[in-house]
């Protein structure tokens, strides 16, 4: 497998592999370039080009068929394995994090919470004893886990991302709204509702507009 | 303009938009469609087919001046204006979002926070006495707001999303990792990071496999 895939490409796969299992869901056997174009407004060619990183997939003229390029995308993400996450931060978010449902049935476990607060250390969050920060890097060293789940205030973020670099997590998931940075070797991802938002704001605006006289 | 632009391409506006910012900041007059490409990892023609929808920028190979494309996707997007939004379930996900400080410097405001619950509401979070829920239609019918968040558990956000909807809401952001329906008019995004843990894993794999001898 080529390893200089492009991030942003990267990033767009669980988009593919989100549709292709809908397409999955309602039965269908094969499905072109075409229509998954279609379906996600991107040109055939972006997509028969994203999907060739990979090299195996489709034969011209004939489309994917579902069942494989699924699967595919499936070993390729590595959504068969089950990852093991820590969570750091037990303020509002983290409480609200370590409750989100979305996690488990994908694969994703949180193991174990971790906050520096003394008020907070020792409570009970979601079946799980808040323990020390200050334990963090014993206790990869002990038990390694691959993500961190970054949910303090953004005035600490940075150095609770540097506390878990240097305790060996090789990615972060991080929720403050701040610019951060990890080494590259680390993979960093921000959760960002802006983006979201600023679509959204694109409807209003042509509604605002409709409206005006 | 035209009205029917696909809405996966309008999603991927502010993507642009940032990417754009970032080029201005760096104090670059003029970009091309084939470095904006290899930014995102999309083909040249895939930019020039997203931006063409809005049929105005750029001349045939001068590239796109960056400062007028910037204020086009700003006005496209609506990003001149502000954003009122209500908020939802004061819950630890609400009262972290009702303190996210990511809203604010892009335009989005929270002018009101609801629960349903009699123990929250009256409470002080934010800066904001929250409502009952039960007010929250003759509110709107007062003082309209745009965008509806909403925070409330899973199981409760569909009933959530309706009572919004009835009220008027344009447009939702919902946090609940369920499947929910909104009609045609009103504008719905969730927020998922599970989407961004799914590319975060393609790398872990891949360093799970140079591990493995």
């Amino acid at each position: 497998m080529p390893l200089e895939i492009p991030e942003v490409v990267i990033n767009r796969l669980p988009v593919y592999y989100r549709l292709l299992s809908r397409i999955q869901g309602e039965g269908r056997a094969v499905v072109s370039s075409q229509e998954l174009g279609d379906a996600l407004a991107v040109t055939p060619a972006q997509i028969r080009k994203d999907l060739s990183y990979f090299g195996r997939f489709g034969k011209q003229g004939r489309g994917y068929s579902v069942q494989r390029l699924t699967e595919e995308l499936r070993q390729i993400l590595g959504l068969e394995r089950r990852w093991r996450m820590v969570l750091v931060g037990i303020g509002h978010l983290g409480r609200a994090i370590a409750s989100y449902h979305g996690f488990e049935p994908e694969g994703f476990d949180i193991i174990a919470l971790y906050d520096a607060d003394a008020e907070v250390v020792g409570s009970t969050v979601s079946g799980h004893v808040v323990r020390d920060a200050s334990r963090l890097e014993a206790d990869l060293a002990q038990e390694p886990v691959s993500i961190g789940v970054v949910a303090v205030p953004a005035e600490h973020a940075q150095e609770v991302i540097d506390m878990l670099v240097g305790a060996g997590i090789q990615a972060i998931l991080c929720y403050a709204p701040r610019a951060v940075q990890v080494p590259d070797h680390v993979e960093l991802r921000q959760v960002d509702p802006v983006i979201s938002l600023q679509s959204i704001t694109y409807h209003l605006t042509r509604t605002l507009e409709a409206e005006t006289p």
